[in-house]
C-alpha cells in the first residue's frame, strides 16, 4: 500500500471551492475520487477564467483544449464521469455506484440533496456503511433564509474575521485569501477521515455535516479577542503587535521587513543589527515591559532604520544575529519559493495535453509522509472520461447498457 | 464505540499554537492525548494573560486556580503528565510511552526532537506501527537560518497572505486571526488521520512532516492571485471584488454590511431592496460586464443606499429579497451567535475548578458527526494530573517505581 487511502472510493458530488478541495485532498492521499456533472451542464468551474492552452496562460477561452485554471487546480489526481441526477433513470446508476462507495461528498445547500433524492437518509439506506460528508453554509441543519447560499465575503463578515486586521475605528478588512471557503473542506476532509475510521472499525457509516461559517468562526475564535480586549488589551492593532514589543511589519527602502523580537535575546540582536547594540541596556527597552510601555519610541527607531535600508540587506542583517526576519512576499513571489516546490507545497501545473506551459503554479498538499506517495501529480480528468473505467469496469455495465445510457441522456 | 478515536493513544510533546490545537483537534475525535510537560518547566501556555478564576476574566494572576484562557482552551480534553526529558532516567519512560502510543506529535523546531532523543528515528524503532506527526516552521528537514523559529507573523510574511487584502501600493496587511500558526494543524491533523489509517491496515507507520510556510503558501495558492494579475485582472481589490459586479463591503449608519449580488436575479434583488428596481433595466448595469464596467457608478449608488440605513435594516431588506447579504460582526459577536453555539462550532468555556464563570467564549470543534460524540466537553488537566493514571495504569508501574520517579525529579 502505497497511500493512505487506497482502495477507498469517493463519490464528489460538489463544485465552486469548498467542496471541490476537499474532495482534493482526499484524492492528493490516495482516495479515488469521482467527480460526477451533468453531461449537459457541467461543473461551472471548467469556464472560469483563467484559462491556460497550448499558447500559455489568457483570460478567454479560445482554443477546445483550453482549461480552466480552477479545474486544473481543483480537478487533480480525481475521475469524471456524467450523470443527469436529473433523469428518471438516474436513481439507478446512484444506487449502483453508492454501493461501490466509501464515502460522498457534497456541497449542495442545505435540504438540496435530500429534494433530489441523494439525501444522507437515501445514501445510507443503500450502504449503511457510507460516510455522508455535507459541505453548507450554514450546516445541513439550516432552515430558512439560512438555506441561502453562502459566499466567501459573507462568512468573512458573520465571523468577525474581518474585525481582527486593522486598528480600531477602521473598516473592515475583506482578506484577499478567501478563508470562508477554505477552512470547511480542511475540516470536512478532518471528518471524513475520521469516520471512516469508525466505520473500518464499526461497519456504519454517518453524516458529517461541517459549515463554512462554523469552521471560520471556530478558527478566529481561536484568538482570544474578546477576552483581551475585556481584560484591557487592544484586539486588533494592524501591522504590529505591541504588547510583544518589537513585532510586526516594518517598511524598507524597497518593500517590508516582518520581525519577531518578543524575547530580550532577540530584541538584543535586533539593535546590534541596527548597529545600536547599546539600546539593550537603554532603561526604555531592557526588558519586554520596558518595551510595551515605550512601544512608539520603539518602532520609530526600528523604522528609521529599516527605512534606509534594503529589504534583502535588514533580512540578511537580523538573520546573521539570529532573529526571525522574513521579508513580505506576494503570492507569486512565494509560490515560486524553491524550499516549497522541493516539498511539493506548491507545484507547477501541467496542462492535461500540452504538459508543462505557461509556468502557471499551484497550491499542493503540504503533508509530507516519509513511506506514502501523497500530492497531486495527475491533471484533471475531461468531462465524463471515466464513464468506461466506472460504469463499465467498477460496475460491470454492458457495452449495451452504457449506449443505452448515453443514448438516453442520462450519462 | 461513541468516538472515531476511540482507543487511540497520542503522546503530545507539543507547545504555543500550532501544535496544540492539532492535538486539541484529534482529543476533540476522542483519542486519549497526553500532553507532556516538563516538571520544573511546564507548558508556558499555563503561563500567558488572560486568565480566568473564580472571579471571572483577568489580565493578572492572582489566585492559585486561576487558569490561563490558552490552557482552558487548548488543554481541553487533554490528559497530562510531566517527564524531565533531560533526566537520564527519562528514555527508559519515553520508550514504554512510545510502545502503548499510536501517535506522537511534536513541535520542537527541526533536529531538536532528535537531539533530545525523541526523534523519529529513536520512536519508530521502538515501535514500528508509530505515526510521528512533526510540525515545524519550515519543514522537518530545514537546514541553517530555516531551522530558526517561525512565528505567526513571519509566515504571513513569506506565504504571500499580507499582499492580498487593501488596495495594489497599500502596505502588507497583517492578518489579525493567526493563519500562519492555524493553518499548519489542520493539515498535520489530516496527515495523522491519514496515516493512522494507514498503519492499521498496513502495520507500519510513518513520519509525517507538516510546515508552517507550507501549509499557508498551499492556502494562499488556492486563489490565482499570479495568474490574475498576469491575464489583466487585479489581484488586490479592497473589500470589493469589482469583476463580480456588486459584491463587497459597505458602509452602513451604524456599521457594514457584506452584499454578495454576482448574478443578474441577485442584481435585481438588490435594487428592489434599495427601491429602485428599475435600475436593472438601465444599460449601465443590466448585464454582470456592464456591472463591471460601471462599478464605481454601481457602488456609489449601493453606498448611497446603505449609509442612509442601519446594518440590520438593509440586511432584512436583501433577505426578503434572496440577495446573500450579512452584518459584518466582530469576534465578540460572532462567537456568541445562538446557531454556531447550538451547533458547538463555538462554546463557552469552563473553568476546571469553578465551571461556568467570566462568560468566555472559544471555538469549539466545528464537525458534527450523526453517529459519533465528538467535541471538547473536558476542562484542561493540571500539571501531572494524570502521572497515575499513564505511569500506574496505563504503562503498569508500581507504587514504588512512580515515587522513586517522583523523587529523582524524572515526573
Amino acid at each position: 500500500m502505497n497511500t493512505p487511502l487506497e482502495g477507498v472510493t469517493i463519490l464528489d458530488f460538489t463544485t465552486a471551492l469548498a467542496g471541490p478541495y476537499c474532495t482534493l485532498l482526499l484524492a492528493g492521499l490516495g482516495a479515488r475520487v469521482i467527480k460526477i456533472e451533468n453531461p449537459r451542464s457541467p461543473d461551472t468551474a471548467r469556464g472560469n477564467s483563467p484559462y491556460l492552452g497550448a499558447d500559455g496562460l489568457k483570460a478567454v477561452r479560445d482554443r477546445d483544449d483550453d482549461v480552466s485554471l480552477a479545474m486544473l487546480e481543483r480537478g487533480r489526481n480525481k475521475w469524471a464521469v456524467t450523470l443527469d441526477l436529473k433523469h428518471p433513470a438516474a436513481g439507478a446508476v446512484f444506487a449502483d455506484l453508492v454501493q461501490k462507495a466509501d464515502a460522498i461528498v457534497e456541497n449542495f445547500s442545505a435540504g438540496t440533496a435530500d429534494r433530489i433524492g441523494i439525501g444522507y437518509a437515501q445514501a445510507s439506506a443503500l450502504n449503511p456503511r457510507l460516510v455522508y460528508t455535507s459541505i453548507s453554509g450554514f450546516g445541513a441543519d439550516a432552515q430558512g433564509s439560512s438555506q441561502n447560499k453562502a459566499m466567501d465575503t459573507i462568512v468573512q463578515a458573520l465571523s468577525g474575521l474581518m474585525l481582527t486586521s486593522g486598528h480600531p475605528g477602521d473598516p473592515p478588512v475583506r482578506v484577499g485569501v478567501p478563508f470562508g471557503d477554505l477552512a470547511a473542506p480542511l475540516f470536512a476532509t478532518i471528518g471524513t477521515l475520521a469516520a471512516l475510521m469508525q466505520a473500518r472499525a464499526t461497519g456504519r457509516g454517518q453524516q458529517v455535516d461541517v459549515s463554512l461559517l462554523g469552521a471560520l468562526s471556530a478558527l478566529v475564535a481561536c484568538e482570544p479577542f474578546d477576552a483581551m480586549q475585556r481584560t484591557g488589551q487592544a484586539a486588533r492593532t494592524g501591522n504590529a503587535v505591541p504588547r510583544l514589543g518589537a513585532f510586526g511589519v516594518f517598511a524598507c527602502a524597497d518593500g517590508h521587513v516582518s520581525i519577531c523580537a518578543p524575547t530580550d535575546a532577540f530584541t538584543a540582536g535586533l539593535f546590534a543589527a541596527m548597529g545600536q547594540g547599546d539600546l539593550i541596556t537603554d532603561t526604555r527597552f531592557a526588558s519586554r515591559d520596558q518595551r510595551v510601555a515605550n512601544s512608539p519610541e520603539l518602532y520609530a527607531l526600528i523604522e528609521a532604520w529599516t527605512t534606509r535600508n534594503a529589504t534583502d540587506d535588514v533580512v540578511r542583517a537580523l538573520e546573521a544575529q539570529g532573529v526571525p526576519a522574513a521579508p513580505v512576499r506576494n503570492p507569486a513571489e512565494a509560490m515560486r519559493d524553491p524550499r516549497l516546490l522541493r516539498r511539493g507545497e506548491t507545484v507547477r501545473l501541467a496542462h492535461p495535453v500540452h504538459g508543462d506551459v505557461g509556468e502557471v503554479h499551484a497550491g499542493g498538499l503540504p503533508i509530507r509522509m516519509s513511506a506514502s506517495q501523497v500530492g497531486f501529480d495527475a491533471p484533471p480528468p475531461g468531462l465524463g472520461e471515466h464513464n468506461n473505467a466506472v460504469y463499465g469496469q467498477l460496475l460491470g455495465y454492458s457495452a449495451e447498457k452504457l449506449q443505452a445510457l448515453r443514448d438516453q441522456g442520462v450519462i
